[in-house]
C-alpha cells in the first residue's frame, strides 16, 4: 500500500514594493501552496500573480488567511471574539477564491496563518470559528492544522476534510505540542536526523518526543520554509529522498477523501 | 406595458467602532443594496451583518468595492495601474462573496465607489479593468456604472448585463455627466422638481440638461442616499410617488436580463 | 487648603468621513482632552483640528496614544514586546506634538489608551515601556494612568510627574481594580451615588470596594465620557456640583509639580 | 574657494517583517538619510533603529514623509488637498522627532518622498503646503527639493533654508525637469558620463540638457540609491571621486546657513 505525504509552503508574503520569499524556486518543490490573503501578507496583485504562478507549476493552492496586522506579519497574539475570527478567515478565503474564480483554479485548502494558527491549536473557541467559517465558505477544502490540535477536532466536528500537519526540522513535547523554539533543542539542525523523523512520522505514524518515546502522530502534509538558500535546498533534498524510498508526495487532495 | 426601475443605495459603509448611516431604516424604501468591501469603508463584520439585514429585507446585494484608502473614504482619485484596479475589484468582490456562500445569498451586482465610479465614468482603462474584472469573478452579476458612461459600454462589451443608473436630485449636462457639485444648481432642493426629472428620466427616457433641452437617458436604477433624516423621509416618499404612478419599483435583476 | 481635581476625556476620535463623539460640546465641561494619535482612532486632520477645538476652550492638550488597531479601536489586547510599545508611543507622541508645535501649544499629559490602558495597568513590562518612552520623548508631560496601577509606579520610577486617574460611575475591587463591566453593579447609574463616590475620592481619599469597607485611593484627574446626550449631562452637572462643594476643578498641571 | 556638495539617500524603508535596502553599507556613503515616517514605508521600530544606525555613523537625519499608500509603496499619485498635505507632514516630520527627542540628535531636513515629492515639484499648491508644514513644526529644518522646483521656490517664500537636488544618473529636460523614465537616454548608464555631469553640476553650475545645451542648475545635494549592489560600488566610487578633486563632501547643514 503506497504511503502518501502532501508537502506545503507558505507563499504570496509580498506586499507592495516589499519582497519576502523565493516563491518561483520554492514551487518546485512543494505540492500545496499557502497564499497569504491581505491580512498579514499579500495584497491584490501579489495573490493574483501568486495563482497564476502556482497554476504554472500544477501546485494545489490554499487560501492562508491570518490576523488583520500586517506591521506583525500575523505573528503577534490579537484577543479576538470567535464572531471576529469567524468573519476575518470568511472575508480572506472569499477574497482568495476571486482569484481562483477568475482563474478557472479550484481551492484545494485553508489554513491559518502564524499567531491565528497558534490560536486554533490550543483554543477551541478560535479553533470552533476557524472551522465553521471554513464550512461556510468553502466546504470541499481540505482544512489544514497541527497534528493532534483542537483544530483538526474542530473541523471534523464541522464535517470538514483535514490534513493533519507535522514539522520536519521541530521537536514535539508528548502532548504533540512542538517544542517552543526559545528552548534547547527545538530546531532539528542535522539533515541525517530530520529526515529519520520525516520517515517515521510518514511510515510509522510516530514521532520521538523526550528520551525513546515513541508518540502517535498523524502526518499528512509537512510544512516547509523555502525562503533562504539553505532551506529551499533541505526541501530539494527531502522530496527527492522521500521519494526515492517509495513514498507518494502529492498534494493532499489527491488522497484525503470523503468516504461516503 | 409595465415600466420598471431599481432603488439603490450604499450601505454597509461601518467600520468597527465607527459607524456611517440608517442602515436599518434606509432597507425599507430600496431595492438593491451596495455594500462596501473593505477598502474605503466596511470591515468583515459589518459586511456579514449587512449582508444579513440585506436578506431579512429581501434586498438585492452588490459588492461596493472601492479605492484602497479608508481615510478619505474611497474619495480620493488615486493612480493606478489597469492591473491594480482590476486585481482590487477581484479582492473585493471575492471577499464579499465569501459571506454570500456562508449566507447562501447570490450577488446580484456590482457598482464601484466613489473615485472609482468616477473614474469608470470617464477613464476608458478603469472602466474597462472594472468590467474585465467583474466578467471574470463573477459574470453573472449585473454592473452598475452612470447612464451613458465608459463602465457601461465597458460592461456590454465584456458581454455583462448592465444597470444604467441616473441621480433623483443632481442635474445633468448634456453629455449626461453630473454638473460638477461646487456649480449653482448642482443639487435640487424642491422635492416637486426632483420627483418631476424622475418621473422624466423612468417614464420618458429623458432628461432636462440647461434650458428646455431634452437629452435622452436611460435609467434603470436611481442611486439614493439616507444617511440623514431629510434624505430617509425622500426616499420614503419618492418610492411611494413612483409605485402611485404606477411604476414598477424593484432590484435591476427583475427586469434586466440576458436575452438569448 | 482647596482640593483639586482635573476632568479628563477622549476626544479627537473622528477618523476620515467617520465621527465619534461631540468634541464640541464636551470641551466646555472637561479641564484636560486626551487626542487620539491615529493608531486606534483620529487621523491627521483630526489632530489638528481637536487641538484647535482644545486651544479654543482653554483645555490642556494630552496625547492618547492607542495599538495599531483602527478596526479594533485599540480595545484587543495584541502581544507586544516592550520594544514596540516603546516605538509606538514615541511615534505617537511625537505626531501629536508636531501638531503642538505648529499650534505653539505645550503638551499637557499623555494617557495611553483601551487595551494599552489596561496591559498599562496590570502589566509591568508593558508600564515600563511607557513610562519610558514619555520620559524620552516629552519628560515634562504628566503621565496619566490607572489610581494605585503599574503604570502610575513606572511613571514615578522613571522621574515623570503623574495624575491618578479615578472613574466616577466605576465600582471598584479592594485592590482599586475597577470591577470587570460583566459583573452586576459594576456601573453605577444613580447620579447620587455616584457624586457620592467622586467626593468620598476626591475630598477624603477613599473608596467603598465591598461592603462597608473604605479603601484609601488617591484621585487626582477623572475620566469621564461625553459622546452621548447622557453622558454630556452628566459631565456638566458633576464639574457644577463640583465646584458649589468648593473643590478647584482644574487640569493636573495646575497643581501637580516638581518639588524640587 | 571650496566647493561643497551633500550625498542623500532614502533609508528606513523596511516595514515590520519586510526588509528594503542595505542600510547598514549606505550609511558609510552618504552625508544626509531620508527615513520614512511610516506612511508609505517605516515603521515606529524601524525608523528608531535607523537613527540609532545614522547616529552611529554620524549621517545627518532628515524626515522622509509619503502619502498614507503603504501597497503603493508611495508612488501612486493621490488627489489631496492642501490642507490634507499640510497636515500629513506634520504628523510625520512630528513622528520622527519623537525618536530624534528621545535619541537627542537634531532633525537635519526633510525631504518629500515619491509622488508628493513629484506633486511637490509640480504643483504650487501641493509645494505650499509643504513648505508652510516644515515652517511650522520644523523651521529650523532645510527643505530638500528637485533644484528649479516649484519646492524650492515654496520653502524660500516660507523662509525655510533649502538644499537643491540634483540626480547623478538621470538626464534634464531644458525646463529642469528629469527625463521622464520611459523615455530612452532617461537613466545613464556609463559612470564616467555620470561622474562628468555630477562635476559640471557641482563645479559649474550646469548641466547639459539636449544637445550641446548647457542649462545652469544650482546642486546642493546628490540623490542617490544604494539598494543594489551595483548601486552601492556606484555611490562608493562618485563620493571618492568627488573628494580626490577636491570637493567636499558633507551635510548640506554645514555649507547652507541663514544669512542673517
Amino acid at each position: 500500500m503506497t504511503v502518501h505525504i502532501d508537502i506545503n509552503c507558505d507563499l504570496g508574503e509580498s506586499f507592495g514594493a516589499y519582497t519576502i520569499g523565493n516563491d518561483e524556486e520554492v514551487m518546485k518543490y512543494i505540492t500545496s501552496a499557502n497564499i497569504a490573503c491581505g491580512f498579514h501578507a499579500g495584497d491584490p496583485n501579489t495573490m493574483h500573480a501568486t495563482i497564476d504562478l502556482a497554476s504554472q507549476h500544477n501546485v494545489a493552492i490554499g487560501a492562508h488567511p491570518g490576523l488583520p496586522d500586517l506591521n506583525g506579519f500575523g505573528r503577534r497574539e490579537m484577543n479576538l471574539t470567535q464572531r471576529e475570527i469567524y468573519d476575518l478567515m470568511v472575508y480572506q478565503i472569499g477574497a482568495l477564491q476571486g482569484f481562483l474564480k477568475a482563474a478557472g483554479v479550484p481551492l484545494h485548502h485553508v489554513k491559518p496563518h502564524g499567531a491565528l494558527y497558534n490560536m486554533a491549536a490550543n483554543n477551541e473557541a478560535a479553533a470552533e470559528a476557524i472551522a465553521r467559517a471554513v464550512a461556510a465558505v468553502s466546504p470541499e477544502a481540505i482544512l489544514y492544522g497541527l497534528s493532534g490540535s483542537a483544530l483538526i477536532h474542530a473541523g471534523e466536528s464541522q464535517g470538514l476534510l483535514t490534513a493533519s500537519e507535522v514539522f520536519a526540522d521541530r521537536t514535539y513535547e508528548s502532548d504533540l505540542s512542538l517544542t517552543p523554539r526559545n528552548q534547547r533543542g527545538a530546531v532539528i539542525q542535522d539533515y541525517n536526523l530530520v529526515i529519520t523523523q520525516v520517515m517515521n512520522m510518514v511510515n510509522d505514524g510516530t514521532v520521538r518526543t523526550g528520551i525513546q518515546q515513541e508518540t502517535p502522530i498523524l502526518a499528512e502534509t509537512i510544512c516547509i520554509h523555502g525562503d533562504h538558500e539553505q532551506s529551499l535546498a533541505f526541501v530539494k533534498r527531502m522530496s527527492n529522498d522521500l521519494k526515492l524510498k517509495g513514498i507518494s508526495v502529492t498534494k493532499a487532495g489527491d488522497f484525503i477523501h470523503r468516504m461516503y
